[in-house]
């Protein structure tokens, strides 16, 4: 039975009138752009970078990320800006070099990779975990029971679609989830347009939908130069695209009475 | 091949620019209820009912509509009030019925149901296609090419949900079907939030987040008296909580750039 | 609830012992072909021929069947082989029509087509009722309760794959499901593994396998010559291969103390 | 791109006239149970017991395994009888602890844990392969992938049911995923009934069904006394009804030119 998820937290990490905008590339390749990107969002209010530095991709021949090197990158970014960082971990003997970061992710294929949840539950930092794409929602509370069980409250969830025979879109965004979790704990609740869709076309769309919801806010992948993207250059969104979805999105945080933060 | 929904309609039903609400209760019962219901619905600028007469529903033990005694009562409230009706049609021997029906809805059941189809494309009036719950966008986008081969091209395609695992909802909203469909046709897309979420409390979550994406509108399950409706109950939204919807759904449409007709 | 399904029929259709198979080219299309291939079966103890006259095809582009002429070739061949015809009925006008078929056939996308499970019903004659591709188990006990209702217990319900995320076949087939409706009624259930799979490769091993859950019938297609088909030619069995698979058949049966009928 | 899988193993762990059938119960909780098991396995010719010492549950309160102790219980039945030994990793610093188990099993849940396929591929063990419930037969072949460019071709995988919004059991068989799979690469399939189906009345059923296919194997969870098992005792089978069923089994092996090792 869920026990924990359903009395706590309190506060949740993202207040009921907040909606918070993570942004960044799928994979961090280069210091400079990467730097230049957290500029603009910084100059946007954009207060969180996203950025892989281990990637869990499909194939062994695809780019994996460049690891410590990535996450130095990421350090240095936040250094230079003020910025801060959201980054995944795959492999719980990495927890060490996390000590950096300030919300560390639990990708959808590690929902259920109990071991990396208790090692990232006791860094004490606040953790996104992603709904694993062939997850009921309740199976994925049961991921933040565990979290909340090892002793850590500072859990932000995020929707980044499932798996279905619908032809539309990589994944069916399952934007209903979120008024399934708020039915039953007060844990936010943010909206993955990039992955869930797969089409950069598609994650403006899809992020006006999640802030309308609305969601507890949204991550999404953004890039200075997409085209040279060595991971997801197909569903990032170009810079001055993403400012351009902010201006939308602000608009729409104000007829649901949310300030983005 | 798809040919027809690739180069046609000229122009659609519904503009780019336009955003058309529909809204009514699941069954109409009751003509001074439905009239009321229908003031209202005008009063604030919503200009099409959408009413069952003839119910396709799950258990033959569930209500099944009130037939031609419920398409008269629909005629009616179109006489006292200007408003124009859309009513589903499940049995193809029932074409002549629906003379007096502005848009006739074809259900997510049959939306392969071929001699339907043919039939309803005949009468040359508009046509609201479901897409089946287990349906491709490929294979609904193929039943409007039947309609088009039939020699129709006034179509309003309908989304309504799909069938997945998700314990989130009763079926799970696949928004990313309206950009899989502007990709290929200018076939409009509305939303259909009630029956896809299968619960009241869901209607204007998903609502606003399709108006936001945005779709061409939205058919929504409203009632003056949910509680005393003989189907779908749970889903149906108060008519007072419509009206508040309506304001949040033109705000939104401002910021999208599209006009509610 | 579910009623008449719990209690009838008595005796089933298709007794516990028994395994019925029926097979036969998607569409018919020829005489000389359909009769050659109905005195195969018969040779082999296949006692029904199934055979579209009337399609229901994806696209208004695709080969619709020969209609009347079809059903005509059928009966044609019945009477020169005594074989017993299985076809779909697809419109609840030609219902007159059918009076010399042996078993009606409901399509997966007619499941919810109440008006056709009514007119069928009323003939009096067996029903084969196939599960609708996006329908749960319960939702496809129900218009078997409506058959029963319209008062008709002389049904074969047939799986036929369900949709689903899977690259593995064009359908996935629900074997599963067989033991679920098992546990609520003793109507029969048959497979499809011609549909289900989408590949002709995959009919013997999803026969067999069906053979030895057990279920309680196949349904193939089968054709003298299939590169000639003009529906399904991908996923039909040649003759020469469906006689071999008919002595496995038999086999596994004997393992599963069921005799072929 | 898919490579290794396209052109190795040569020749794969199990022959294509070979049928491997591993059973035992889901936890290993006691060592008399545990070697009594062993004993009638062994008796009936199946040499290999799985059991679980590192348990992956989807909730925090449930029971989690006996982890080292478990592991010792294994070997020490081992010891006694000869029998070999499949159990799953779930934490990538446990590795070492495996060194007496014969087949290292990688959950459905951490399919994609690439650190830890990194890490059971070293150590040149055989290795089970389940099937994430949530995963295409692609990405599972790129796990097998990931484990070849690591160097351990010595791979079974396993199909253990997908999930489908279907209600007849708890998850989706995909029995079709072994004939997709065998167009691909010689690696050889075997089948979880037990999980797949998450009911023992369904698991005799499954298991026919995949010997008839046939598969290239099963993993069945049986327990002397299933209703004191801390863990999925609802789909677990009584040992005498798995002697009765490996008589079945062997049977319709020889139908499909199989035999059991």
């Amino acid at each position: 039975m869920l026990k924990l998820v359903k009395v706590f937290p309190t506060p949740p990490l993202i207040n009921h009138d907040e909606f918070l905008v993570i942004a960044g590339p799928c994979a961090v390749q280069n210091y400079e752009q990467t730097l230049k990107l957290a500029q603009i969002l910084m100059a946007h209010g954009v207060r969180y970078l996203r950025g892989g530095a281990y990637k869990a991709r499909t194939s062994p021949y695809s780019f994996q990320g460049l690891h410590e090197h990535g996450l130095a990158m990421l350090s240095a970014v936040k250094s230079a800006t003020g910025i801060k960082i959201v980054t995944e971990i795959t492999d719980v003997r990495d927890i060490d070099k996390f000590h950096d970061v300030d919300i560390i992710q639990i990708g959808a294929r590690n929902m259920q990779n109990f071991p990396l949840l208790e090692a990232v539950a006791h860094t004490n930092k606040p953790i996104l975990l992603k709904r694993d794409f062939g997850a009921t929602v309740e199976e994925w509370l049961f991921a933040a029971e565990y979290l909340m069980d090892f002793g850590n409250e500072k859990i932000i969830l995020c929707e980044r679609g499932i798996r279905t025979f619908s032809d539309a879109s990589r994944t069916t965004l399952d934007l209903a989830a979120i008024g399934a979790v708020r039915k039953i704990t007060k844990l936010p609740v943010i909206i993955d347009p990039s992955h869930s869709g797969g089409d950069y076309e598609l994650v403006p769309e899809l992020a006006r939908a999640a802030a309308a919801y609305p969601a507890a806010g949204l991550m999404i992948e953004v890039a200075i130069d997409p085209e040279h993207a060595l991971s997801d250059k197909e569903e990032t969104l170009r810079a001055d695209k993403f400012v351009s979805l902010l201006d939308e999105i602000d608009a729409i945080l104000a007829i649901v009475k949310k300030k983005r933060i």
